[in-house]
């Protein structure tokens, strides 16, 4: 069997992760890394060739690329890189600013039906298998809402947008953000009382902060918790520490996070369903993620659809490394 | 928008459960019910025709049906009724004899290529939902084992096969039986350790039992504990108590379980995907992933699918009653 050939773009931790997860599926092959920076990509990796990210068509060619797994940033790298690189080959991101999903989606099922070419859009745990689960919880329990918790473990989930967010403020030399589940409120959809939840009383953050020498911790402290959205609305605490601890304690990328529903069957029988991931390393776990999906995409295409889909749209058995008859046999 | 017209084939427990979760979604509508004695259903039902189950192409084209739904069991029933009904109709139904489960898809499906309708088979809980999660775990986490538990809960879970077991022992009037996970190996699956268990190191099994006079207690123990395949591998705990106490305590249908897996991302970093579903009436929940898949089906035949399908090879946004806008809004 031809493995499907894979080119990363963009070598962060989650390209590094997609790197890893191709290596744990027989049935794929990484052929390149595109990045905008290929000399100093190439230093670091030696296996693949690293090509010029915008050379799309050249790359797609000259190295027979399947898919392309978009590992930018949702901010400024995929809403240009998606179009441009859809347009000659298939593509799976993981596109996560949620209320900007509807359009991003137009725009990319618009162009690859344009181009002839598809792609999976808004790949990873949540957007992606979280939002799976939602929609699979109102089917099969009309009327019920879900909600996402993140931060489970007694140390929380790692935010990397909170942590950048901190290291954009004034005097902060470093910084990681943790976020908390406030356990009573997933009791209070476990236990079907379908809350409104305001954001701050569904999760709390935790910030380790290494300053700049002469920085004015009280005020840096006001200015963390004042920050619209990403601070503002929540329970915060700063905790300064330096550059030495953060990094022996604060290294990795931890996450974890449920999906709880709750609603009724029948007249007014009790039912609950919950999703549950735990992930050592976070974009690990999303890189694992967009590589099912790019078997899913390969094989979609290669039956000749084109278009975007999210994991909505995918058929599950498209996601799986075994055969119909493996499935039939081992899993149902 | 025309309502999704159903019949459901067989009135039991779960035949009653679809029935209400007809009613708890909006583009949908009960036309009939068909029953192998349509006198006795009709007394009980009169808000639609009763008609006999097998004339088949009499209600089907009477009726306007677009989808039946069947209610009937795995050992007799399915293996008669689904051939002979999807033949005319789209067909659900909860065939969850796992073992037999390749055979039946490969029946249903040449009887509904041929006969140019389609067919949702296996669908439910387990196999079913469950069979999607193992199948989803294993695909983000390669070389991961997924394990499925039952009867979490403190009271365990209700198994309607071990009960009929029971009951078919001579000196039992009436019996129930609860099923229990044992923790500790929930815990060695979440652990990491891909455990191979033998059947007695995940469950054990708890039997209230009701005996006809004169029956010899120890003998009628002694027998259940024997029983191959339904008891024999357990640590088997029996109960014997008055009907009163039976119908007074233990006479709901409450069910509960989870998919638990556990692998690894990168090169050692620990990941574990649980689902857990809890359900205070098991027929219901059944009827409610029965209903979801009859939407399902019913869009894929307009769009001119058919065939057999599980519950792995339709895209979950057609178990949804929401449109792609709404969920690419609400639910991504």
């Amino acid at each position: 069997m031809d493995k499907i050939k894979i080119v990363i773009v963009g070598y962060g931790n989650v390209g590094r992760g997609v790197m890893k997860a191709i290596d744990a599926n027989d049935d794929m092959e990484l052929v390149g890394i595109a990045s905008r920076n290929p000399a100093r990509v190439q230093k670091e990796v030696t296996s693949v060739p690293v090509v010029f990210m915008d050379d799309v068509a050249t790359w797609k060619k000259e190295l027979n690329v399947d898919v392309a797994i978009l590992c930018g940033g949702s901010k400024d790298d995929l809403p240009v890189q998606g179009p441009a690189i859809s347009k000659h080959v298939c593509t799976i991101d993981s596109f996560d600013n949620h209320s900007c999903i509807p359009q991003y989606f137009a725009t990319m099922d618009e162009n690859t039906k344009a181009a002839g070419t598809a792609a999976a859009v808004s790949i990873g745990w949540d957007p992606g298998i979280f939002s799976l689960e939602r929609v699979l919880a109102s089917a099969f329990l009309p009327g019920s809402k879900a909600d996402g918790f993140y931060g489970l473990s007694e140390s929380g989930g790692l935010s990397m947008g909170h942590s950048d967010a901190l290291r954009t403020i004034a005097g902060i030399k470093d910084a990681r953000q943790y976020t908390h589940a406030i356990p009573e409120a997933i009791d209070r959809v476990r236990n079907g009382k379908s809350p409104e939840f305001n954001a701050g009383d569904m999760h709390w953050r935790e910030c380790f902060v290494v300053l700049e020498d002469g920085a004015d911790k009280e005020a840096i402290e006001a200015e963390i918790k004042a920050m619209p959205a990403y601070f503002e609305p929540y329970k915060t605490t700063v905790n300064f520490i330096s550059q030495e601890e953060l990094d022996s304690k604060y290294s990795g990328f931890p996450h974890d996070g449920c999906v709880v529903a709750s609603g009724i069957t029948g007249e007014a029988n009790k039912a609950t369903i919950e999703y549950r991931c735990t992930w050592e390393s976070n974009p690990e776990a999303t890189a694992n993620v967009l590589v099912a999906h790019a078997r899913a995409i390969s094989r979609m295409f290669k039956e000749g659809k084109t278009g975007a889909f999210t994991i909505l749209d995918i058929p599950p058995a498209y996601l799986s490394q075994y055969s119909q008859a493996e499935l039939l046999k081992n899993f149902m």
